[in-house]
């Protein structure tokens, strides 16, 4: 199985499909190709979240603000998956989540203005990988154990036992604004002080009246600020990047 | 063969997506996953249009409103198809087009609040369902035949010869207006007055001329309210709920 | 394999895959769905861009201002591919570059007005095509040569050794305005004058500072205005079929 991630939108994931059907009869599954445009932590974030619910396949991520540059194509693997994309850090928070991880680069041809890397770089480097299998990628003769590459890791909050200061990692497609303080802060709390203001701390949406805040714990297991049927962010007044205090 | 319908946008229906894939090789197949969030009557009626057109498969349906609230989980056996989604009647109107039905409770243990119902219980269990076979789906030990369920059914008509009143069901994404009014009222009709309106009765959009607005039977059987390349929803100026009345 | 391409948006494709479903267990490839509104000819460029990175495939193409007038259902032979689509010049440039092409009336039955002919007619003959096989395809009994149809060709440009006459024939999702001109024009060129005002040429977005214009060679081969992460049809003020004006 090829999973493909990208920031393109339409209709360029049809040409890598294109490329991957080429070289692969494998089941191919689209994780979404609407990440938001060249926001490396926002899909790092849902990459991690979601990759980990998939059995072993190749997954081809191609979100790369560095296009052009001299940023290297990289290929990691990471316990029974393989993660291809640019060297930015995007696959790095998953492939944590995957298991053992070990990186190689892609080495690729000098590219002129018409590549398109996604189609002419990852596509076939992910295609080759399945092929030839996850545990014997390095038999490929342009991939490379490498001990150099971009680093990611989301902010750390700061908890203390009555207050923890955070930040909005991520904002989803319904409005929830998902903070990086862990679920189990809100242990047997039932109102929370947010940024100052007060709010009932509820196992689900459906909980409070509808478009009444909320604050409760997402299925990836963070705080999060939401509204029953509405939009957490405006009605918490927050966005991706704002630091977030929560005071028992 | 697995379809997937939802509310998620993105890139939640991918998590389901990995779920399934873990429990079965068939083949997946995307629905929609913009239905209009938690809207019930709206995905109901799509999939009532659209899913009769498959072949036998098992169709997981994820529109929810209710989710966190103690609204059920079922599972109906409709023909030789069975449909998985929560007990709010959004996999109603559909199973009684896909033929005679029986209806399963789906007993999933409590949910906390980071469960993700989608990927966490409907997806399993569409998965098992698949692997069991829609026929014995009754063998799974989670699964139990029930005859308490949520019942929808769509607003009907009233018609007469020469009027009829009903409703707009359904605004598609081309700004086509769907009513409730089934499309035999227009027969042998070449005008008719839409809430005191004069427009023509045509067999397709291109039968006026661009922009102009006409009365036609959609490919779902429904009077329709359009406009030749343009929204008939503003062109009529009317809007999902509202009433309209047909005159010959 | 099949390709779907379409400008239904949603969720008129399931009703299609449904009917491919049925006739057909092949591999289902979605191309878009969301193509510009009755957009020959921007659909007819994309096409061309992408189809031909897939192996021997039948495409589905529907695209259709004309539905409900009397235009004709077409299959194009076009090397090892086949297309399948309503006859007005939206299959035409990509079977240029599949390869030798022959073209087929699809006879279909009077329509009525709820055909939908996506789901009644194109994909039907679609999955036809695909079992038959395309090298065969003239052995279905409501498939004849034809030498009639609808041809479209992009605009070509006026080439003069510094200075090019184009257009815009395209703005893709990012925004990039991509015109007629090939590439080639900017061998060798550090900077150039777009309808009289100067931007630099480079390999790739990255070679400007964010939110800087510049004209580069795009992964189709043609000259593309542009920004680093930014619009560049906003930039540069120009819109689809826009004429331009490149100086050296």
């Amino acid at each position: 199985m090829i999973t493909l991630s990208s920031d393109f939108g339409t209709p360029y994931p049809a040409a890598m499909k294109g490329v991957l059907c080429r070289h692969s009869d494998t089941r191919l599954v689209d994780i979404a190709h609407d990440f938001p445009r060249q926001d490396i932590r926002t899909t790092a974030f849902w990459l991690r979240e979601v990759l980990p619910y998939f059995p072993p396949a190749v997954h081809l991520v191609v979100v790369d603000p560095g296009v052009g540059t001299d940023r290297a194509a990289i290929a990691v693997r990471a316990g029974d998956h393989a993660l291809v994309g640019p060297d930015n850090g995007v696959l790095l928070p998953v492939a944590r989540e995957l298991g053992d991880r070990e990186i190689f680069e892609i080495e690729y041809e000098d590219a002129n203005s018409s590549t398109f890397h996604g189609r002419d770089v990852f596509a076939p480097a992910a295609a080759r990988i399945h092929e030839t299998g996850v545990d014997s990628m390095e038999t490929l003769p342009d991939i490379e154990p490498t001990g150099e590459f971009e680093a990611l890791r989301f902010p750390e909050p700061t908890i203390r036992e009555s207050a923890a200061a955070g930040e909005i990692l991520v904002v989803d497609d319904f409005g929830n604004a998902i903070t990086n303080v862990p679920g189990g802060f809100l242990d047997a709390v039932d109102e929370i002080e947010v940024n100052g203001t007060s709010a009932p701390v509820e196992p689900s949406y459906a909980h409070v009246a509808l478009d009444r805040q909320l604050v409760t714990v997402g299925s990836h297991g963070n705080v999060e600020l939401a509204v029953n049927q509405g939009r957490g962010d405006d009605a918490f007044g927050v966005a991706v990047g704002d630091e977030i205090r929560l005071e028992k």
